[in-house]
């Protein structure tokens, strides 16, 4: 089974400011043309399951829609969630820790999943779970915020598959993880 | 006058570990050809003076030469400093805030100054004093050490103006900042 990350941060690497907020991420966005996705919607074709961090999901709640149809996303929560009867049945929570969820999903025959989160993506990469990486790099610089990464066990090591500059200005790198170097 | 920074960074953001140690970068270094030098000798051909950190200095000082030669250096440092009698007479050291000794600089005709070490880089990008960015991204996550970025007091917003990634894949990014969003 293959995990993927598929996020963007700010050149300082933040995913969001301090109080989550995506503002500095919406007006880059704005300048950008609507046909570009940068990739997205051919990524999450790919997907057989999303796992999130409960930040995430609540954060994804108050968008005016669920974003991600019928894909199956589960919610890595401690506590147990209620999901608004509005929501695709698709989705649900757990409180495995990461290994133990890859190994579930794994012998379920899941070929692929979508890491997504702050404290999700650090949780897997700190564990040695996470394969490939698409970072796309806003041109901003924070200062202060919700940081991608986070301590890790010993060096990662990745190897660069491709960059690529939009447009837009937003550089969008492919990173494998040397696992053999964990 | 311009003013340029030219740094290496590990992909969540350190340009050393917490102890000022280069090992995961001249590991990363030790497998590109020596032939390679990611543009730095054309670079700092454009340099009028390199003006720097006390750290960095110090850690400059640790090498088998002095790698500079005769570009003028300016070391910021509050206490004055006695350099060695083996160093170039061209440099000096400084107590002036960044934007003091930027008019000082502008003043005396200097066209083009290359700001390193991470506090240096961090006071100047805060009182909106640098040009222009050349990142090289390290295809490593580190967890921890000293960031590049430190806080500012507004979003820095950058115009990307090329990427490119190196068969080290080392991905190099070359950005202007938009002073008018300061």
């Amino acid at each position: 089974m293959k995990a993927s990350v598929f996020i963007a941060m700010s050149l300082d690497g933040f995913i969001a400011r301090p109080n989550g907020e995506l503002d500095w991420l919406d007006a880059a966005n704005a300048k950008v043309s609507k046909d570009e996705d940068f990739g997205y919607h051919a990524f999450i074709k790919t997907v057989d399951v999303l796992v999130m961090g409960r930040k995430t999901y609540e954060y994804v709640l108050t968008c005016d829609e669920w974003p991600y149809k019928d894909v199956p996303v589960i919610v890595l929560s401690r506590q147990p969630i209620t999901f608004p009867a509005n929501l695709p049945k698709t989705i649900t929570c757990s409180s495995e820790e990461p290994p133990d969820l890859c190994n579930r999903l794994s012998q379920e025959g899941i070929q692929h999943i979508y890491v997504d989160g702050g404290i999700t993506i650090q949780r897997f990469l700190a564990h040695g779970l996470i394969n490939n990486l698409t970072i796309t790099l806003i041109p901003t610089i924070l200062g202060e915020g919700t940081p991608l990464f986070g301590s890790v066990p010993q060096d990662i090591l990745l190897q660069c598959l491709s960059s690529y500059t939009f447009k837009s200005g937003f550089t969008q790198i492919k990173y494998t993880v040397l696992t053999e170097d964990i």
